[in-house]
């Protein structure tokens, strides 16, 4: 059966609170059984995908560059696309949803490639306030506001 | 001798306002000796080349498709990449320097991408307020800014 | 830890011989732990992801089209890159190997460019004779001559 | 009026007749109103291009990397993909043939890429014997059986 997939965005270099919030938002996608695509990267990267393999969730990681191992350690399936920041939308494509924890300006192009794509994305702490975004207060919100939605629009495609 | 590239990015339909001035862009781009580079379809994209081809400019489509014949009819040299929205990133790292005109979610992604790449990003009439991107009032000072910018930095690379 | 990542390779139809070729594969790939990445569709890479999932294996589809519904059954984790044929790349990017069951022009592509890549490509049953293929005559041994030069290779990256 | 695209593609460092043979290629493409497209390097790539641009061509180069000034001197317009062999993909694509000349494995990767499209594929010294390219003996008569397939299918697209 095929898995629901939720996309995790965020900096690359990441501030103590967007960590955190991104550590508890990877608990939250494993327990919920799905998987956890990123870049693959540091920051909130690393941090979401520490918290999901904490949980025995399945993380990918879509790498900007030619080389499984600049995966953070946390990724169990690094897919290296060479492919530099137009792997932001090969994260955004293959997503059901996303959730962006803070971020600058990959962040926000991965925001915006989502929302072009039709795809739902919730956000803590957003780099601008962008429509059509939903944001959320704290982790445990954003989980459920992206599930939830995913869930209203039927069969994941 | 190795061209300047501006890249002008926007909807794919457009207001009348934002198309009249994505002409005035084009042509002010072919004017300078500079090649156009676009998405290659219609709105902003269609109206920014037909002005720089009026002028004796030379323009490139960075389309999503895997046809040439969808490019516009004022694209000289349509490149097909058949890789959809990740064709965004190809015209950012291609520009010297992005012109935005109006837009949504597609636009503010090039502004993204053009940003994190460290191109200047001028814009008429922004999707939404990012910082770091550099507003224009009319399109001859659009052109003029991202010109100026583009000699500073020195060769163009 | 992470994981080998072995690609497997081949038509989208596929002759009986091969199919059942390729299931082996699949399932020789699971046996020793890797994570099988093929292009997603039916033919020779539903045959090996069914394989594959038949021992618990993981299973990655890196799919050309804008839509995770296009995998096959037997794929996990969908990655829709909407980027055609240049899929092929990140598959071959992402392997540390290559087995290639039969195929026609797309696998060609695929096992070129792991070869410029510097990966080891096996071959079952190959569309040319290639400098670099190393051909195998059944799919344990296949399975068994990546595996080897993989590890010769000393850590994957 | 949208011209024909004409691909050039050949190793990044050239034996000699490779290159005379290029630069000769170059040269007919130019002559015949078409534009070159290459992969922007050196070697068969920068040849072709010196060809082209000797007779008032345009030249494009499709770049891996992610800067305009990796192109070689000869090409007018560079397309900095920085998507590494995947603009392979965007070269077959974007051409309405291809003429190969000599190479390697990135080369039998443009081929297959180019066969599995359905573009016409002519070869000077092919890598390998793959059905389907049509092998011609000398330069001139390679630009003459390109541009009758390409005449023969009627309008480019």
């Amino acid at each position: 059966m095929m898995r629901v997939i939720i996309g995790v965005v965020g900096a690359g270099e990441c501030r103590r609170q967007w960590c955190e919030w991104a550590e508890e938002v990877g608990k939250g996608i494993a327990r919920l059984g799905a998987v956890l695509v990123c870049g693959g990267l540091g920051g909130v990267m690393e941090a979401a995908a520490r918290g999901a393999r904490n949980e025995g969730g399945i993380t990918v990681g879509i790498l900007p560059g030619s080389r499984k191992n600049s995966a953070n350690p946390f990724i169990e399936i690094p897919i290296a696309t060479n492919m530099g920041h137009a792997r932001n939308a090969i994260i955004a494509q293959s997503a059901d949803g996303l959730i962006a924890v803070g971020g600058g300006f990959g962040t926000l192009s991965e925001i915006a490639l989502a929302l072009k794509m039709g795809k739902p994305v919730v956000a803590l702490d957003p780099p601008v306030k962008i429509p059509g975004v939903i944001e959320a207060r704290y982790p445990a919100e954003a989980v459920e506001l992206v599930f939830e939605i995913i869930k209203k629009g039927g069969d994941t495609v």
